[in-house]
Order: C-alpha cells, then structure tokens, then sequence
C-alpha cells in the first residue's frame, strides 16, 4: 500500500542527534552529544520513600484517571513557587501539568498556528522545539545569535518583513546548544518588539536553575504586563525526564485552548509522577536539592572548561564561558582545513560523539563551523578521555 | 490582546462528558457517566512492590531520559502476547508504547491527514477520539451502528462519495458509548471495504479483554494481509489508566512517521510506568490478573443490568445486552414525551448523573434517544440508587 502522509509530516526527519545518538550506544565511543542530567542529579532515595507511601496510602489516586489540568496540589505548589520565586504567573494566567516541557511546544503551536505560519527562534537552536514546530507545517525564521541573546535589528526586520508570524520562541537562560543567556536588557527590547510586533514569546526554561555563576535574569514572563508570554517549565533538569513532567504557565484564553488540545493528545499526565514531583517539591528540602545539583553541575562544567582550554583552544577552537545549563558551544577557527562536519565524522571515526552545529539550525543545509559538547553525562574520565581526543584530532586536520 | 487561535483548533470545544463531570462532582450526585476503572480492579500490590523494586535497584532507568520507541523489554512483551494470543502484528509491523491509545489517534491523525480530509467513524463513537480528529480538522462522517456493527451499505456509500477519506475508526469490541461487538462477518467485510477504496483502519481495542459473555472475535488487525491496519491497544483498563500507556502495532512506514512526531510531542513516555507494566506482564500472572477483571465487571454488569430490567424498562426504556466493556447503551422510548436531553437533565437534578447520547456523534445537535450509562465506576449502592431514581423519573416523565 502506498501510505498517504500529511502535508505538514511530509517532509519531517528523525533529528540529527537521534542518528549520532546510535553511534553513541557503542560502547567505544566516548559520547559528549547527549542532555541527560548527570546519574548523581537524581534524589532517588527520597523519590522511592515518597512512591512507596504513595502506592501503601492512596494507590488509586496514583493509579486512576485524573484530570487534564493536572493534579490540583502539584498545580497549586508550581504555581506557589513560580510566582513567589521567579515573579512568573499573574491573575490573568492558569498553568497546565504537561507531558514535559515539549508536550508545551506541541500543544501551543497546535493552538496557536496554522500550516505555513512563522516561528521566529534563535539559530541555533533546541532541535526538540523545532521539529515539533516543523510538525505542524510552520515556517522557522531563524535570528542570529549573539553572545548575550538574538540580533535584535534581525529580529525586528524579521518581524516585519515574515508574515503570519505567531511566536517568538526563546531560550533565554543558558541556551541549547549555545549555552547564551541573554541580557535582561535583550529580554525587555524582545519583550517591547513582540508587544509592538502583535506576536506572542514562548519562553522556554528547562535550565534556568542549573545557574553556577553570575547573577538570576529576570524571566521574561516576569515582565509580561500585556498577556503576550506563554511560559514553559520542566521538571527534567530537577527532578526527572523519564517521569516526562512540565508546565505551562499562560494567559487563560491560551491555557483554555491547550487543555482542550492535551485532552485529544493523551488526557492527562502521569499521575504517579505528578503525586511524586508535589510531593517532593513540598515535604523535601527543594532549594537544598537544586543547591546541590549547581554544586555537581558546577564541578562538571569548570573541570570540562579546563579542559577544553588545555586541549582545544591551542588549536584555535573557541567557547563563550558559560555560567549555567549542560551545553558548551564550541567554533572551529575562520581558516580551520577542514568542516565542521568532517570535523564531527572524524571525532566518530576516533570514538568520541559531538553533535554538528547545523542540527540546530532552522536549515540544517546552512553553514555551521560550531560543535556542541555536553558534559552533564559523562564521567570525569569520560569527559577527559573525549576532550583528549577532540584536542588531538584537532592539532592535527585544522 | 487578541489571542490568534489556529483553523483546526478554533472550534473546538470541551468534551461534554467533562460538562457533565462538574455535576458528577457534586458528592450527593450519584455519577453513571464516568468511564474510570473499578478501585477493585487495580493490582496495587503488585504495583507498589514491582515500584519498590525497580527504584531500589534501576532508579536511574526509571528516572532517566529514554527511547521514543518506548522501553525496549516492554515493547517485546506486548508485541509477544498480542502477536501469540490474538495474532496482531506481523514482519511488516512494528510497535510504539505511547501516553495512552489517545496519543495513537493524535499521532495517526497527525500523521495521515491534511486539514479537512475525512475520517469514518462509528456513529456514536468514543467522544475522545472524535475530538482529537477534530483537532487536525478533519471532517467527521459517522456511520451509523447496528446491533452487529456499522451498516456496511451507508459505510460503501460513504467511501464513494466522502472526499479523502483517510481512514475508518472502529472499536470493534464493546464500543464506548453503545457497547456494540462487530460480529466476524462484518468485521471482515470492513476490511475489504477499506482495501477496495484504499483507506486504512484504525481500530481501538481497549476494552477486548474484559469479554464476560460469549467467544471472543478476531481483531481486524489479525486479518490485515496488506497493511492496511493501524491497532491501538491500552492499558488503562487492565492495568491503570493514570499510568497512561498504550500501543500502536501499524505498518512500519507508518510506524516511522509516529515516532518522530511523539519526539516531537512527549519525547518518550514516562519510564517508570512501562518498567512496571513490563514487570507485571512477564513476572506475574497477568491472565489470571484478567480473568479477575472479568469477574469483577461481569457481577457488576449483571447486576446493572438486572436493575434497568427492573426499573427502566417497564417505562419503556430500552437497550442491547452487552458481552463485555464499561458501557450500556439506553434508549427512551420512540414515543416519549420529553427529548433525551432533557431527560438526562430532570436526571441531573433528581442527582443521578448520565450522558447525553448526542455527545458521541459527528454532529452534536443531531436528534438522538439514547444516553449512556458506566457500571464500573459506581459501586453497587450507588448504581442501585442511581437507576432507581432514573426508574422513578422515567415512569413520572416518559
């Protein structure tokens, strides 16, 4: 049988980094192109001693239909938090528990575009968001990032120059797979031109409490006096991405139409995490557990920084420093003799996995002489052993 | 700010069922119109030391990041048991575990259909399915049922003159809202009906195994020879639906665009559920697990049936004995002097709870007689409550 497939799934691909992800199940190969948070990240004594009571005290709340909202208390304690912490969440808004923070991509475009409206995001970008953009047939428009956010004079002609345009999509704090956080003066001027422009800003902020140096930045949903940002928060980062658990945090009318959405797409998240998450976020130390995830990430992205400075930089590859996240973005130099791409294949070809820069851009095809490193999965000795690698690999084709 | 709501999601609404829910909330309303499993059903003893056992001694491979595909030994269990006990799936097939078999009508729908092409269904179907077609904008046709299933002659009809007929949706086994099993013959004739104008078929099986009267039927799906078949199967009613886990056995081509549209959508669905539902399937006694299903529902069944007997039908109060499912259909009288719609509305008010039939047709404002009613939830206190005062109302109102 010839299979009919969608206009808008037509032309979609699995990501890029699901194909070096199978390079990277070999065994040999040192793989620096993951995001899963560090095995030591995880509470799970306190998770398994709150599932047992759980699954003893109440098991049919944990194992029964809820609703698509969200567990009520889990709702109310993100609420609580995001609102008294970050400023995020006023009396115009309502908060949905989602299937992670990518169910928040999903269910917001579906809501919000029809096929061939525009996305605005950053380039590069988190492969994740724009292949679920991509899956409704949208438009992405790329603008350039710089060292502290997007080009604002490219944003501003993109936005009057694309048309349709619904969304500026945003990871504002320690971006994926650049590692950029963006000033808060870049969040106010993004903020003003999307208000001027008539779109809406999806924020999206899986690392924003991963920060290991400087200052917290104003969310820019902290800002949003007019009702144009819809927020995006996980629990993967700080708690677990296998119980696949998010937020949004959004005007009413927008929350309305995604929970209309989310009762078609799979009814209501997980109970049993979302009991678990409230469980933890309000009978636990919660501020002790994200200290002490800053304390092991921050091991890790100092001591993975001094190694790229020992092995890669002599041979002109450059990094901004970052001050947070789990990704570092690293530029092979303007006259390096190779590709990035070729430069990626041969780190395989030695055992080690990158991911090419160009999988996070709107147009994989474009140029691209930037790499991306992880360094939240592996070990100290695996990080070493990779960076080593990369370095001599590095001494010797560019 | 004047919110850009998309084509495919502007009309659509909150399910009625959910309406009705803020009623059934009410703890002095009896509620007949939910759909939940019995508290009775749950295995939670074996839950809670299967939980125990895997975040004592696999955390991170609960916690942790995992394939979209879904978790590899629970992949191959449910492919074993559906492939050895009902013959479903074959080389050409493949499976995902998804968030629910919700997440396979979205997924399918997403896959397969352009906005405006046409989706068959069942008229009345499963409201929740309905909307999920609804949210791509597809055009609903629904077929109407007979006490054996579609009629065949208006489904032929439908397929030669509907535009881009996609696919037929069926739940061939105790359909969600009629309770209707689609015997073998028409089953078959379905199929070829589909072959002939090269349509697919999605077929929705999440109440097969709970069969309490009569011999079981070959699924669609085992007849498929040309791939033409895409099966949704649940765990909702044998293990737990606030687990949300499905499956989908559809053609490989099919399969591949699913997955990297659930990538883009959930990533993966949450770990620790499909490691206990894995365990659960190999290192317990699931069909003896079954078997007390059935026992549990055909009491409950008998006896709610025993109950319209008694003081629905003298008031001339109709419906089809069921072998199997949640639900019983009910249907007033063709001479009844109030509408069924305000029946169920004096019955809300007398404190029963029940749903209006048109909620699961194409078209909410057509004419219908029938509503329905859920014995597995209630208990049996309840459901003797809940049908006398309906008994009562009938014979005042009727």
């Amino acid at each position: 049988m010839e299979y009919v497939v969608s206009d808008k799934v037509k032309t979609l691909k699995p990501s890029a980094i699901r194909e070096i992800f199978k390079y990277a199940a070999d065994p040999s190969v040192v793989s620096l192109s993951a995001g899963n948070p560090a095995p030591e990240a995880f509470p799970t004594k306190a998770i398994a001693e709150i599932s047992a009571d759980i699954l003893a005290n109440d098991p049919i709340g944990a194992l029964q239909y809820s609703v698509t909202e969200g567990y009520p208390p889990l709702r109310s304690a993100v609420w609580d938090y995001m609102t008294k912490k970050f400023g995020v969440g006023s009396e115009d808004d309502d908060i949905i528990i989602t299937s992670g923070a990518q169910q928040v991509m999903d269910l917001f475009t579906k809501t919000t575009c029809n096929e061939g409206d525009t996305v605005i995001c950053e380039a590069p970008s988190f492969i994740g968001s724009l292949n679920s953009f991509r899956s409704f047939n949208c438009k992405l428009c790329g603008i350039p990032l710089e060292s502290d956010g997007m080009d604002l004079n490219a944003l501003e002609k993109a936005l009057q120059t694309e048309k349709n345009v619904r969304f500026i999509y945003i990871i504002a704090n320690f971006q994926n797979p650049s590692g950029v956080t963006t000033s808060l003066e870049k969040r106010k001027a993004i903020y003003e031109l999307a208000k001027k422009y008539n779109v809406m800003i999806l924020e999206d902020n899986p690392y924003g409490e991963l920060r290991i140096a400087g200052e917290d930045v104003p969310c820019i949903k902290s800002l949003d006096k007019d009702g144009i940002v819809v927020y995006a928060g996980s629990f993967s980062k700080v708690l677990s991405p296998g119980m696949r658990l998010g937020y949004v945090i959004a005007p009413k009318p927008v929350i309305q139409k995604m929970v209309v959405c989310k009762q078609g797409e799979d009814v209501h998240t997980n109970s049993w995490a979302q009991m678990v998450a409230h469980r933890f976020m309000t009978e636990y130390d919660f501020e002790a557990h994200l200290s002490s995830l800053r304390t092991i990430y921050k091991k890790k992205a100092d001591f993975c920084m001094e190694l790229l400075d020992k092995y890669l930089v002599p041979s002109g590859i450059s990094y901004q420093k970052i001050e947070g996240g789990l990704f570092i973005w690293c530029r092979l130099p303007d006259d390096a003799k190779i590709s990035m791409t070729e430069f990626c294949k041969q780190a395989v070809l030695n055992k080690v996995c990158v991911v090419p820069g160009n999988a996070f851009l709107t147009d994989e095809a474009e140029q691209c002489s930037s790499f991306r490193i992880n360094f939240s999965t592996p070990t100290d000795e695996q990080l070493e052993k990779g960076i080593k690698i990369l370095g001599k690999l590095a001494s010797e084709v560019l």
